[in-house]
């Protein structure tokens, strides 16, 4: 049923490729401006090695980790991505379930093919749910119900992009063409025209006066009991805030190299994170985790489990729900190889003395 | 009537490759000896990373800048370039309307296709002057007087090339053959003859002897009430004489690669040269700016504004003046963004801290 | 009656490519996951380089060295390989004679295509022996036995892979079909069957509680009068512990790249090794050794000796003992070279100052 | 009658690899083993950049220099080449009249086309030569004295190649097929038979025993009056070594990459050596100097002078006599251009200062 020669993240991407039409390609794949941010997120990966060890006892080891009180077999997310259904008839629904099926979780977009509630009822299972922000507290807050109406269990509030630039791969393919509907957003309460003066910018008094503040995230953290996380913090003191303002966990993100083109890997800045933050807060990371030695390495530089973005959308396209649930159990074999050949048997065990830089 | 696909100034780039003749193409991209050079400017900007910012206000935010008075609607100015005839029928008075459209400045150079005054004639409105020395005194404040008479606001004297290395690109397109004209430079008093003794050298007694000095400096200086630039700086002794000398502003530059073949990037010891003249003195630079993130990492190393030159040209060749205006929103929407996501509203908001050296 | 091009190790690389089946060649090549540990064995010899010097004189200079009490004519072993019947039908015989021949010693592999006793029967010399643990003590120790039995001088305990990840490579090129046989184990008491628990982990409650600890190596090292060397060291705590486990020598390897596929260059890892165990320990490395000045290299910093994987398969492809002896032969030739040319003549006299780091 | 696109070294070598045939070509500029040496020699070049200056005087600029109380034309000598008519029939004879044309000197190899009598006679000017050692003093010295029957203005004893490892380009190429005269050897005192012990190595007990040690340059020190320069020096020590010993420069060089396969770039070892013998000894550096900016980064990290291999032999295959004087004029003007630009007018003001290390 899989062709046989699926044996890693990277033999998923290269068959998506060969199957997805060239604009849903180029914008899945695409970074925005000159993609040098995307580039770091791989190169980051590729500077760190992991020390073998020898002679451990493995005993009770598993990758079982434990976030917000939930179970989850292996320290992988499935990161939220829009508009799925580009990938597979069955889009959120079988990413879902695959993720359902590998003790993890899917964190739904608000940029879902479906609404959050058929996602819910149709897998029979809560997911997380992304929340972007909606240029104002009432139109955000609105999303934030049918979200919690449909059970999900966390909130994840993306910041990093309130202006997103382009990808030009993405826009000469003719990507913009492609359909596109977030029934979650369908009947929110209208955005008020905003008329700008002349002089203005469409950028600064236009979508940046849309976006949140530290307030808006001290109202909204007041306005919801589930657990709720900030994703696409790139700098500790931006942690250190939202940590403040009483956020339960952070995602150390640049959104796949696709919001800030010149930013640095998340990996990067993610060890200045952690130190600053402190070894109890929650910290997620993604961009560019392709291998289970890749997990292994954010583990070590600090994060308390990655999501894993592009490649679900590879594993979807090649063979929908079974596809993922096949993804995600090669990078749970391949992240307790790691382990058991750095002689970390257990995700909390892992540290920065594993590693060594590349000289 | 644009291409559908110009969404940077790397589109720019190569739909310019397509049109212009190789002669000309190999003339405006060559560099200096083996281009180390010119290759040094582009991978500095691609070692540093821009630290994105979440959560904060944009309020007022403006690209906007003022320098030597004049009020500018982003840091980018248009660097001088010779000979712009060749890169379209309409050359320096195409660049000089969209740099006015667009709330910026040409730099005219002292080699234009046309004459200053018909510059600033058919566009209406005043360009900066780059004033090249002519071998004495005599010659060089003829040529500024019809600067002045012709409305420029500041004189822009370019100090790196008292000889010029050849491209070896060009020479072998055969650059040497292409039609050039200076009517800038027409009637100027006669330079007298240079007579060498035998065992004198062509460079060191023949060009460099009519090359200024810092005596010839202050003599201008003491010429021109305009304000007076030195463009060509590389070393923070020589940025300090300059200032000593009274000028009002710097340009860090190696000639975008044309001059010493193995010259530094500019954006490499921008730093030094700001250190050295103080956070108060107006330092410009170019050399490799390319994108909005280019702009942003050269302001956060010092600069107050960078000048943009071949991509002006390339714009140039490929729509004129609608391709410079157009390529000149291009650049300011990226800078926006840039600024935007990295949390900066202000050009003079931007510091080193802001960026991360990649690894 | 040998091709005329074989001049070096890249030489018959060469040649045993054109040879060799795509699978085979594939499983020989290969490393595990993205190869990065594999290319890092590589890139850490071309990291260094070596100081000349001149005037010296060579006395009473050779390559031979004293290993556990044995003499051999250059600090080259042949590293164990397991199924060498796929390279040359003379397999473990061809090379073990060759190493004769040129002064060496073969480690033959547990896995070996033929069994022990017959290589030593046919060569007439004993081979240093590689045991991989047999899931218990009982079944390693039958073994050992016959090990011992065919006269081997030197048990080499391999550590590295108590699971091996898979070669993407191998995988794709269909390696898992090749013809497989193991003589060495054949008839071993069986391994009693493992029962998963629910949950269980077939890697870390599976395949690790397979894997020998430190009471097992110093249960072993009481079981045989052999000098006993432990393979596949890369934490200097490790080797540490592995001495103190009364071990006689280390091998520091990352088994070519085939084990943790990310760990680092077992050059990288050398020197502190070195520095952990003392001046007095004997330490072995390999992975990526191809030339006499990789040799050099290695022994400046802190290898007594090192072992060649890959390069005798491909010489054994080429042209069988004949191809191994003159490979030995070239090595011998080029180390010979290199230290006359270092101004080292004796093996115990090439230090770490005699390299210089690459910028 | 020169070709009109040989506007640089890299011109000439373009030409030059089309000219010859494939085995000479090979045998030129092929390094010794993997070639790591021969490209650690431009890379270095590579990793400096210099600093540009404006408003300098260039006064009494020039080129000059003072090499063992002979003025040169600039800092640039030829290096001694072997058999050089395998490049052009004028051979030797065409690069010394080049050398003399240009204002500077051969060192005419021991291993000339020519012997060193017909050079000198037949340029009517004389040369510096380069002496091998010739296994013992009896034979050395006789061709000392043929080189000062010459009237050869200084010696440059090669202390680098007392074995000369292999080029692999060259073997596979047939190098060793080309045809080979040695004149100045001819008649020499033979070379008493070596027999060797069984188990001798044929490189330490053989080959290096021929080499010279201390003792013989002090032997060769007293020999003769001309200036004694020692050629192939990488270490400080030794570099001290041969000033004790009364040579009166040294070459720092490791043989265009043609000796020992993994020496380190002249240019990375020449700051060193400088320190270690002070700024008053003769220090010349060959190896991978291409351009005038290269000439002067070898004086900026220590040479009093550099030696030009390769190129004049590209130079020498393309158009003779006239081809080296214009590469040596092409250099000339390239290394004023390089002074003049960065303000330092004399060869003796270049200093390390002068660069900055490319990040
Ligand atoms: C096609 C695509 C769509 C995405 N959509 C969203 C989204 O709707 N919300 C969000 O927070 N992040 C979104 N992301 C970012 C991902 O959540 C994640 O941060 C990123 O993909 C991780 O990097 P990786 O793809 O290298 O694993 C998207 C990424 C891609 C590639
Ligand atoms: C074709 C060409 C012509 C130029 N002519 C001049 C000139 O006349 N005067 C001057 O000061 N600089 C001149 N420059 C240098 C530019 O002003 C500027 O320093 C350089 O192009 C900036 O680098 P960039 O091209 O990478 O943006 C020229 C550059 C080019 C490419
Ligand atoms: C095809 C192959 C089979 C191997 N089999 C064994 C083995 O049976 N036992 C063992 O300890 N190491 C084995 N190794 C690892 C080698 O002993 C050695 O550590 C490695 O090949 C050294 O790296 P190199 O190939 O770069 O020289 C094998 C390696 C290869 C390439
Ligand atoms: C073909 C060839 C022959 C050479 N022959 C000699 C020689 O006879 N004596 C000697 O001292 N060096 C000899 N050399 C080394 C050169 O003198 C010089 O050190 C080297 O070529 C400098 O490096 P470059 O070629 O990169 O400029 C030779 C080099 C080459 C390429």
């Amino acid at each position: 049923m899989l062709p046989p020669d699926l044996l890693s993240a990277a033999d998923y991407e290269r068959h998506a490729n060969v199957r997805l039409p060239p604009a849903v390609w180029a914008w899945l794949e695409g970074g925005s401006g000159d993609e040098a941010s995307l580039i770091a997120n791989r190169r980051a990966f590729e500077s760190w090695s992991i020390v073998p060890r020898v002679l451990r006892r493995s005993g009770q080891g598993s990758t079982r980790v434990r976030l917000l009180g939930q179970q989850l077999a292996m320290p992988i997310l499935l990161a939220p991505i829009g508009q799925m259904a580009r990938f597979h008839v069955d889009g959120e629904v079988a990413v879902a379930r695959a993720a359902a099926a590998a003790g993890t979780q899917l964190i739904a977009s608000s940029n879902s093919s479906l609404p959050i509630s058929d996602i819910a009822n149709q897998v029979g299972n809560s997911s997380w749910f992304q929340l972007y922000w909606q240029g104002n507290r009432e139109r955000t807050l609105a999303l934030l119900h049918r979200a919690e109406a449909a059970g999900c269990t966390a909130i994840v509030l993306t910041l990093d992009t309130p202006i997103q630039p382009a990808s030009p791969r993405a826009q000469v393919a003719g990507a913009s063409a492609l359909p596109f509907a977030c029934p979650n957003l369908r009947d929110l309460p209208a955005l008020p025209p905003r008329s700008l003066q002349p002089g203005d910018s469409v950028i600064f008094q236009g979508a940046m006066a849309d976006a949140p503040d530290a307030e808006d995230v001290a109202w909204l953290r007041a306005r919801t009991k589930r657990p709720l996380l900030a994703k696409g913090v790139m700098h500790p003191d931006d942690a250190a805030l939202l940590i403040a303002l009483g956020c339960d966990g952070l995602v150390v993100s640049n959104h796949g190299g696709r919001a800030l083109p010149s930013a640095p890997a998340s990996l990067t800045v993610l060890p200045a994170i952690r130190r600053q933050v402190g070894p109890a807060a929650l910290v997620l990371m993604d961009g560019g985790v392709r291998t289970g030695c890749d997990v292994f390495k954010a583990l070590a530089l600090g994060a308390n489990a990655v999501l894993l973005g592009r490649p679900q959308a590879h594993a979807l396209a090649v063979a929908g729900a079974l596809g993922v649930a096949h993804l995600l159990r090669l990078l749970h074999d391949e992240l307790s190889t790691c382990m058991a050949l750095a002689g970390r048997f257990r995700v909390s065990d892992i540290v920065c003395d594993d590693l060594l830089a590349n000289p």
